[in-house]
């Protein structure tokens, strides 16, 4: 008994999770209310409030629950070769930002009002991403300066990934592909910087 | 007479602009008070009003001004060779970060409180970046994936221009070298990017 109303709880937790990620996609924090956030859920607004203490509260955990799915999402098969699971992360990280177009956009706009809380779980996410790649790059590991690059990549990545959906015009194969191979060019490039003194 | 007034009203505007960056780049929007603002400046509050209406408007203002510093030094020497003023423009972008680090890592950061203004102004730094790299292209101009990949590219720059200042062991020099091997590779990728049916 006990264990069916805690799977309830999680379940509506889920949705509402999901209502948010879409509301405050659409439109602006300000603009979503509580009162509007309920009567969209069917719940009162005493329930709502027993979920999440707060409207940013709500808000910072549909961020971090979207932020969640998109790291869960580019962690590769294992058993794949380093190459391999490179290239399926960032197909996976394309697919993401393309089945959730808003609120990827409004993630890495920093979505309205971001705070501390909101910018850490952002950058969160490009540092879990960066890690895989130096991860399968081996175990000899990676220069400073190919430091640096690996996280202007990522850079690269979102930036590419907010101009592709405003364009539209290219495939996410065709992407991908040239987001690798300017990956390897970039490390490649990276590996021939002289240490600073 | 009114000449000198006005001279002596924006030398002050700039002197506040100046003391606001460097307050809001070390310490939270919320930490900095408008009280705290007008001693430091040695001003009454009332006159601190006159030249911003709000604490908001006055950081905004810092936002704007520091972006505009930023663009206004990336432009080069319309003399110089394409590629040169290319070299050129990045090699001041890094200065710049090099010279106004917690600044710069505050405006990348969405700084505190975002809101659409202050996004809309760091979205215009890029624009006006990429758009330089795009114009000293030449006249057959850039394909749609090409131009992905060079706001792509200034993602990069970003994100290696933070991730250097956190680490320090890289010289502006090699730096810009590789970021402008990576946009030459980056780009002749881009170049082979089949159309989207």
């Amino acid at each position: 008994m006990a264990r069916r109303k805690r799977l309830e709880l999680d379940e509506r937790r889920t949705q509402l999770l999901a209502l948010g990620r879409s509301l405050f996609s659409e439109r602006s924090y300000d603009d979503v209310s509580i009162d509007e956030i309920a009567s969209l859920a069917g719940i009162s607004k005493g329930l709502l409030y027993h979920y999440f203490k707060s409207k940013r509260q709500f808000y910072v955990a549909t961020v971090r629950e979207a932020a969640e799915e998109l790291t869960a999402s580019t962690v590769p098969d294992a058993e794949l070769p380093p190459r391999d699971q490179v290239i399926q992360g960032v197909n996976a990280y394309l697919s993401f930002v393309e089945a959730n177009a808003s609120a990827y956009t409004s993630l890495m706009h920093g979505g309205i009002g971001v705070d501390r809380e909101v910018h850490g779980i952002v950058e969160g996410v490009r540092e879990r991403f960066a890690a895989l790649i130096v991860d399968r790059m081996g175990p000899s590991g990676v220069t400073p300066a190919q430091r640096i690059l690996v996280r202007g990549w990522v850079g690269m990545v979102e930036a590419s990934s907010l101009e592709w959906l405003r364009q539209g015009n290219v495939t996410r194969e065709e992407l991908t592909r040239v987001l690798l191979g300017a990956l390897a060019q970039t490390l490649a490039l990276g590996a021939t910087v002289r240490k600073a003194e």
